[in-house]
């Protein structure tokens, strides 16, 4: 966890409260901070039973610091969901763009996103919990993914390395595989070795499961 | 909808508190009326908004009635939840038995959700919150779903119908799809022909993405 978290040292401007974006590395540094300790006190306790105090107290920042960046709770977690959603886009981008084609950018996506939740089990209750606390958020982050999914398959179809007829349901159904593969193996029992889960997923992608002719 | 409700006129013994079970035709028919209302009301409300006064309420029973068959509002939650997930269940069975072969069988499954879900749209917002308020029946609902796909499959590839290797990674995947086709097709937008998400879905799972050779 310590190597994604070194990674994202700091936090995108744009996560604060709007007017209250951050203006220097050291308030980013802080941003990232409160963001992260978001991401513990909420995926431990909930969004109703988790405080702000408690943020504060496990970022080990001082409340003002609170309130530098975010006006409310409702706010931070808001915040939080979209920083998650982008934690996972920019964790499984690399693989993707460095594999040989798009099946494997595929099997290499799924790999990536299962070791990402493994290492920030938190995200599902987080992104879940989002449903009812911030539809708006919840809703943008499955549309978006869907979005990158879709143009990066039609993409593919053009140059051949996927068949033609690439559409919005063949997006939102490798979507949904992810989401479920994670939440199994990475989530709930990670005792599978993620390249097993990852192969089995992409040889169901690339050929099926209709019986060999 | 009503014509669900109809066809399910009766709740079965097992979904009232224990020591609580109707013992009469009667008694079934009040329960159903009770589950069908909390379905209404914790769709509309979610569990900590909903409340038992709204539940019975909206079933036209008396209070002592929902006391009859359950303890408390938690116990109708956890009720209700193991109750959608047996009424997809019972929805989906008999295209899928009908189907000719495995893979007809799992696109008329898909059929069938994306139908039912229309109908009953608060089924995700329940089962979702199930993963708050009560954990162990929102499991509970997605290994049962995973685990008869995984047996449908193996019985199928022993039959050739699919081919051999199907695993519970596979019937993972194949749950995930559904669970996220269900919910863009069904519950966000249901402006396009659920034949045609069934149609793209099936060829994915029957001949996979792959580029044809």
């Amino acid at each position: 966890m310590a190597s994604e978290r070194d990674r994202d040292a700091t936090a995108p401007v744009s996560a604060a409260s709007s007017g209250k974006e951050p203006r220097t590395a050291r308030g980013r540094r802080t941003l990232r901070a409160i963001l992260d300790a978001a991401a513990a006190e909420f995926g431990e306790k909930g969004f109703h039973e988790g405080s702000i105090s408690g943020i504060t107290r496990r970022a080990g920042v001082a409340l003002g610091s609170f309130y530098t960046y975010f006006d409310s709770k409702d706010d931070v977690f808001r915040a939080l969901v979209r920083d998650m959603s982008g934690q996972v886009r920019d964790h499984v981008a690399p693989g993707i763009r460095s594999a040989p084609d798009q099946l494997a950018a595929e099997r290499a996506g799924l790999l990536h996103f299962i070791e990402f939740v493994r290492d920030h089990k938190e995200i599902y209750r987080i992104i879940d919990e989002a449903e009812f606390v911030d539809p708006e958020s919840f809703r943008l982050h499955y549309v978006s993914t869907a979005e990158r999914i879709q143009a990066r398959i039609q993409a593919a179809a053009e140059r051949g390395e996927v068949r033609d007829g690439m559409s919005e349901v063949h997006a939102w159904a490798i979507m949904g595989m992810n989401v479920f593969l994670g939440l199994r193996y990475g989530v709930w029992d990670d005792s599978i070795t993620p390249d097993i889960v990852a192969d089995a997923a992409a040889d169901l992608l690339t050929n099926g499961i209709g019986p060999k002719d």
